[in-house]
């Protein structure tokens, strides 16, 4: 028996003992390292995404529906809202969305911003609007969140997107958390009854993720069921670590590259890395992107992880083209100043 | 040396070794039994915060406003919500808010009771509206409570209210995590960096408590930082016991008696108990309320616990008197459709 099987198997006697056999084995059939994770390829995902969105744009369109529009407004200069924002409009030209992107000089005011974006609401060939954040000091990014009419948020930023979406009524959902959603989802990684951390508690990434994991799998947002903890900067390192190491999701958006290290976490568990830094490569001492987590080191005994670049990113994108098509089709109905029709579950009838 | 003192003094030592010598000093200094909880007194305090109201009722009137109004709409016989709707108008009588019942019959249709929400939204002299839950199997939850204009929403379950909420600006808050959130802040009880675990993930309770429990203590809600776990129907019985033996504030919402155990705290935590259940009592054969804890051997235990009744239910009816004057007063400022003039806080000057 050669040395590399003899430790594989005295491995997998200890870890039978240790009741993850189910883990092993699936790693001891495979000619991978033991416990080396199955990375989630963002990338390839948001691709089978973009070719699904073009299937059901085109069937839009074959019936005699236009082509979606999503319409971009870009204030200033920054390099990373341009790049972005390109990104986005490579992506809806793909699937099938026309666009325009509207860019407009950092020293405009709110109100003329929020002019632009009234037009935007009532112009009937504009499906979604996204305004790229952020923006300039002396614009209130809440006015301009809520200036854009629910049903064009594509962003789902809206107030009344967020309490729809709070209260797991169908709705525009922001587009990073879905994304999240969608890797969790088509990883096949099971979560009903699972302990899921999630670090960072920002209203636009930390909290929605942490609704769509702790809430009810039968609601309209179809969420996860998972038990859901919500760690932020008030969380001591040893209580971060206690409870990462019983969780069986990890889902950071915190923006400090090796918070989640291999002494952290679990075997088997299933990490997606929202965070993204800019650091310089100590070796080619030049600027590379990392994650919130310890890659090297942590892909060794995670059962599923994301890489960044190339995990949760491209996914945003995805989504935001989801959303776009949703808008298109009317599919969120909204009735809050007409309250008669709203059909939906009585909260009673969501299991708590 | 006394008995008794010789076995304090010999516990002091162990504890000592356990580094919980700080909880036991302050019940060594007391002729309480040992760990013996502070009862958290809900009627006391909400008693409190009532005659508090009450002297805010009275300046406000005294400067030329008239008394605040709250008008109640009770659809059907339900004993129970009979009972609530008439707890709620004799306190309000107590606090100098004047109050109204419309008692509308069980067989009324949607569209009937929405009109009579409409007049009440167009009626200047009514400040807020509360229509008693639940409502009969053909009249949809959701419609009535989106019905009535969130200024007047003194239940806080306007889905505008509930998209502030959970982007932490101020408004109307659902009146029982209210309640929590004050039994909390009046008892000492320090949350920064705690942990904290809530029991039940409803939208009106177990929901907003966590997010009063998680988000940023310097956002418009003046929240707890604490870090915060949600458990449900799915959470393993062993995970709920791992997560509840590191909690340091236990909040249950879920309607379980005994859901809660001794075995299941760690000694010195504070416990809300939201749970109310009709139970027949054993050595007399009457029916009496309990709540989710086993509260006879978890007193002995906790540093903080409420009892049932008496705990959270009277501060439920002190909050709703809050947000009534809040609404007369027209604190919150709804500015929806009017975005120019939303004042906020940046979502990226929230602390993640």
């Amino acid at each position: 028996m050669s040395k590399v099987l003899h430790n594989t198997l005295r491995s997998y006697v200890n870890l039978t003992t240790l009741g993850e056999n189910c883990l092993f084995v699936k790693c001891f059939s495979s000619s991978s390292p033991r416990y080396r994770a199955k990375i989630i390829d963002g990338v390839k995902i948001a691709r089978d995404i973009r070719n699904e969105l073009k299937a059901e744009v085109n069937e839009w369109v074959a019936h005699g529906n236009r082509q979606p529009h999503l319409t971009a407004i870009l204030v200033g200069e920054d390099q990373a809202s341009h790049a972005y924002v390109s990104a986005k409009m490579k992506a809806a030209k793909y699937v099938g969305i026309t666009s325009e992107t509207i860019k407009l000089p950092a020293t405009i005011s709110e109100t003329s911003l929020l002019s632009y974006i009234d037009q935007l609401n009532n112009d009937n060939g504009v499906d979604g609007i996204l305004v790229q954040l952020p923006l300039p000091e002396h614009i209130t990014e809440r006015a301009i969140c809520n200036a854009v009419t629910p049903h064009k948020d594509v962003d789902g930023f809206h107030i009344v997107n967020v309490g729809r979406f709070c209260l797991d009524m169908k709705t525009l959902v922001p587009c990073t958390p879905l994304g999240v959603h969608e890797l969790i989802k088509r990883s096949g990684v099971p979560t009903l009854g699972k302990n899921a951390v999630v670090c960072g508690r920002s209203k636009n990434v930390g909290m929605p993720i942490a609704m769509l994991l702790h809430a009810d799998g039968t609601g309209e947002t179809g969420a996860m069921d998972a038990t859901t903890t919500i760690c932020h900067r008030y969380t001591p390192a040893d209580q971060l670590a206690m409870l990462t190491r019983t969780a069986d999701i990890i889902v950071t958006a915190v923006g400090i590259p090796n918070l989640i290290r291999a002494d952290m976490v679990k075997e088997g568990v299933c990490i997606i890395d929202v965070g993204i830094t800019r650091v310089k490569d100590e070796k080619t001492g030049k600027d590379r992107l990392v994650g919130d987590v310890d890659f090297d080191a942590v892909v060794e005994k995670a059962g599923h992880i994301t890489p960044v670049p190339g995990g949760v990113g491209p996914m945003t994108v995805a989504m935001l083209m989801k959303n776009t098509l949703l808008a298109a089709r009317k599919e969120v109905v909204y009735n809050i100043l007409d309250p008669g029709a709203v059909v939906q579950k009585k909260a009673s009838q969501l299991r708590p």
